[in-house]
């Protein structure tokens, strides 16, 4: 660990294993460079970024226009602290420079009394905080505060912690409630995150406190953005102000009891409750948490961890409703989702976090970028047709292959920030121990203990855990037990000898409280291929049925099963077996092969009486997260079945 | 027969039966004189109207300013063509003298030149036949000119005929291919069909070349409306004047193989070309619309005979695309098809062309008509979800109920004259003899013999033709056999003898030839209820079965079937039984009772490993056109099966 710096669950967690540290060294080889590349227009044929000139132009180091979106200085935060923990798992002397460059530009653009955003400075100074419903001032400095943390958390370095301590600063003189305040709230949630990023590496309590504040403001006044931009009299894009939903200001956080409106904000906001209620032990806010949880997980998720059904607004819809080939599901959603449950976790200790973080990130986030790093997808359907997807009205936004990653400039850096940082996903560090949320492999350094994981998950279930004790208290370690899990069928021995678990189990963790020492988990995680159901109520997956093994979601595509994927029909007890595919694309990834029913019309009319006729075939199927990697054709997860 | 007035089948056909005689006593009862009432803005609370007093401005009889769309005048073309229908079903002598009242604030309207269109009259007369593409012109005067006919053909009246004559003869002047005039063809058609019926009630060859040259000229230039726009510099509606294939003009007629674009004005179109092919006996155009309705009937056509899968320019898609909760499937687009195929009967008797008329006509037509005659649908949806249909995006159009129907201002007076006139739809009457298309109950004089078909179809099968000869030739009686009946299945008698027909049958038709006395011939269809499966192609109904029994096609309500109708399964060999409704709103249909498979969720999780429990039970299924009547529920056409 570097010195000066407060101890973080980053620093201490090292990813190991061959699935996630494949992702990572992808990210640091290919992704971070490329990306790099573009935020300077380096790369030719690719959409302007011009996201660093707009810094070097608000620095006085280059004369020009401000070009881009309004929240185009984001890019670059992201960028950073994306570079900032790639820096930790990885260091890269010539990486680590540039990025101290870019700081020195960001430092320069700041404005003398704090404020910092390239574009009102550039752009529109007169209309500067006017317009906090659409123009993203906080949004971007809540990112730029969380490169900050992360850039200080791995580098010590504090330049651009000082900067944004500076903005911090600016911010709280400007919104609060008390006397000569605004009581001003984000027109997109993320300044909260930004905040308690900065208490979480400073440790200093007014931005906690200021975090809190945006929270608790929001939703008092349901009409502030109304208000707001009838006193500015001018629009940037002319976003529906009344529909008070999509930023979720239709309430106050306390009395929000359903997942609605725009699913990135909603997700944000979700987590900085989370992490106030965590830090103030905030018990209803906690509750309000617990709510809005129960609802998305229970009644607005994709079997994929996607969230966001509509492409109208990116937004949730209404219970049950989860459409597969209208979807949304943005990959920034779900890493929104992983965010969340996390912060929950710091609340309680409790499975049910857990298995949406393992859902989301083995399917519907990984799904977001091709597997050579390349390309990236907002969108992540359940369902692709040729000719539908991407084409048809209604379908637009399905795309049926990933675009060029540089289309979309919020999804890309946020998988960045997430894979670079996955170790403290994977673990919590309490007073009693620690935990283990996902059996990945990993090499940590707590502080009570030293745990190595060696682990091929999701693919194998053999799970050991080495345990080296650096204490003479009673420590847990905590391991999390997957709900698709049955009772009782993951065995466990201790140091070589079998343990019954079915006592030791609690909110769907096994609790082992000891002195350790040397000490030897090993865990056996059974591995079947799972038929999966949806609730009936989800009127496009009922009398369906989804394949999963262990923690991935499995699909068919086309291109491994002939004929019409609609065609096929999966019946009861039909043999289903795995197969490991031992070269090409999907090399080391668990296939599966499922006897079903193909149905055949007779004839080619469009309408007969006639029934079509059944044969048997064996379908293939591959991980959800790999689809769309082998040209444009159809796709489905959710099969007909009995 | 009135005097004067050339022989039409309009005038031989008057319909008996319970079903279709019960939908036109509501029509005369109820839907016309509303229907005047809304004209007129009679009715409170209802959307102004202003079509009539559009006309009396224009007339000069009235101050005041147009009001209403580009093409409210054909709202009133329409109504005087229904009245004209319904006073041939039953005269009226008041409603006959509104309609000569209205008839002569329309002829005062016209202008000296023969121009007639109430807005360019009144409020832009400058702009006079500048925009083809979007200001329904020709449209309107088509409208008009099948009103005139109607009239005409009904009452011997001719005072509009006259006036719409010379309004044909101002167009004619005015667009062709000769020196000095313009290649002209309407953004939306409709005057094809307009001077048609010009046409068959004077016989004047004008016209049908003028009708000729309408088709004829269309997508020569498909460049003309882009042209068009650039020329005169403004726009009305800023229609995308780049999207060809949405009017047809992407190619000429002959070269469409493909149904395409707004399904109503390819439906119009295509019926006027089925026309012109048999007025012309041309053969190259037959072949075209033979394409066309190859391709429309066989790959984009709903089980209801709904056409038109997207709300997206109310269009055609692409072959296969047949979803149910976001159908278009308009009500005027089905008429359409029904106006196409009884041409296409006119070029040769074959059944195909006679069944999906039945398909229309028995389901997604009536469907369109709440069963009061109060309300209408546009969109006919083959599936709906409250919550969803109406609410959210993509499904914004697809009502659950019947709005009044003064919202919408086409369908409802196109199912009024479709109904009025329904007589010609159910029979051909060629030299040869006459051709039976659907075994309606009718009494029907024609020039070679009088047919009076007793029938209580669409319930029951067994129909009786009572034939009286007028002529000592052979003549042919020809009666349509569904393709929904098996081969052989059919009993015939005649004369009380039994007679196998297996060798009778040509293109769908019983041909039956012989000098007629009083014969009569008895025909029983089998009713059973039969199990439809789609062309796997179609995604969304692949793996389902929909329910049909004769011509009708059912679908599941949640008023009779309590639970979700996405959580039944049909299965193979499933009983299923008949029921006449014996009380309340659908008192006489045949109701069915299915026995299936319900499926329920076990415990409440979204997502689970644990199959649904199966129970039996039996499910009742109502007339499609039915649905809708009784409150917001949800309903579907397809259910799952085996």
């Amino acid at each position: 660990m570097k010195e000066g710096l407060k101890s973080s669950l980053l620093n201490k967690i090292k990813v190991t294993d061959k699935f996630w540290r494949g992702y990572q060294e992808l990210v640091m080889n290919t992704v971070i460079p490329y990306q790099k590349k573009i935020l300077n227009d380096e790369i030719p044929g690719v959409e302007k970024s011009h996201a660093l000139a707009n810094f070097r132009i608000a620095a006085g180091l280059e004369e020009g226009e401000f070009y881009g979106m309004v929240f185009q200085d984001s890019d670059v935060a992201k960028w950073l602290e994306g570079v900032a923990y790639a820096l930790e798992v990885r260091p890269d002397a010539e990486l680590e420079e540039r990025a101290d460059k870019v700081i020195e530009i960001i430092e320069k653009a700041q404005q003398d009394d704090g404020y910092l955003n390239t574009f009102f400075t550039i752009k529109e100074p007169e209309h500067r905080w006017q317009n906090l419903q659409e123009c993203h001032e906080l949004y971007c400095a809540g990112h730029m505060m969380e490169a900050a943390a992360a850039y200080y958390e791995v580098t010590g370095k504090d330049r651009l912690l000082h900067v944004m301590e500076r903005m911090a600063e600016h911010i709280g003189k400007r919104f609060g409630t008390e006397e000569g305040k605004e009581p001003g709230i984000p027109g997109h949630q993320e300044i909260e995150l930004g905040l308690l990023r900065l208490y979480e590496v400073t440790g200093k309590e007014n931005y906690k406190d200021l975090a809190r504040y945006f929270i608790e403001q929001r939703g008092k006044d349901p009409d502030y953005f109304v208000k707001e931009r009838k006193k500015r009299g001018w629009v940037h894009f002319d976003m529906d102000v009344h529909n008070r939903e999509y930023n979720q200001v239709h309430a106050t956080v306390y009395e929000q009891k359903e997942a609605v409106g725009h699913s990135v904000r909603a997700v944000y906001m979700y987590t900085a409750m989370a992490e106030l209620a965590s830090l103030y032990k905030d018990e209803k806010l906690y509750q309000a948490c617990c709510d809005l949880w129960e609802n998305m997980t229970q009644k607005r998720m994709y079997i994929t961890g996607g969230i966001g059904s509509t492409v109208d607004g990116e937004a949730f819809t209404i219970d049950y409703d989860l459409p597969n080939d209208t979807v949304y599901a943005e990959t920034c959603a779900s890493i929104g989702l992983v965010f969340f449950a996390r912060k929950m976790l710091d609340n309680v200790i409790d499975g049910r976090y857990a298995d949406v973080m393992e859902r989301a990130l083995y399917n519907g986030i990984i799904s977001g970028m091709q597997l050579d790093g390349k390309r990236f997808f907002y969108v992540n359907p359940l369902e692709t047709e040729p000719g539908v997807s991407g084409k048809l009205y209604g379908y637009k936004h399905v795309l049926p292959e990933r675009p060029g990653w540089y289309t979309c400039a919020c999804c890309p850096p946020n998988v960045v920030r997430l894979l670079m940082s996955l170790g403290k996903y994977l673990w919590s560090e309490t007073e009693e121990g620690v935990y283990s949320h996902i059996p990945a492999g990993t090499e940590a350094h707590f502080d009570k203990m030293d745990v190595t994981v060696e682990s091929n998950y999701p693919w194998d279930g053999r799970v050991t855990y080495h345990i080296t004790g650096k204490t003479e208290e009673e420590t847990i370690l905590g391991i999390h037990i997957p709900s698709w899990v049955r009772p009782g069928s993951v065995q466990v021995r201790i140091n070589g000898k079998e343990k019954n678990i079915t006592a030791d189990v609690e909110k769907g963790y096994l609790i082992l409280k000891r002195v350790w020492e040397n000490d030897e988990v090993e865990l056996v995680f059974p591995m079947k291929i799972r038929k999966i159901y949806t609730n009936l109520k989800v009127r496009e997956d009922a009398g369906c049925v989804a394949f999963m093994r262990g923690p991935i979601v499995y699909c068919f595509e086309g291109v491994d099963n002939p004929g019409l994927l609609q065609s096929y029909h999966i019946f009861e007890d039909a043999k289903m077996e795995e197969e490991v595919c031992k070269e090409g694309l999907l090399e080391g990834c668990v296939l599966l092969k499922i006897k079903a029913r193909k149905l055949e019309t007779v004839g080619d009319s469009l309408y007969s009486d006639i029934a079509p006729v059944r044969t048997l075939t064996t379908l293939t199927a591959v991980p959800y997260y790999t689809w769309g990697n082998r040209g444009e054709n159809q796709m489905r997860v959710w099969m007909r079945g009995e």
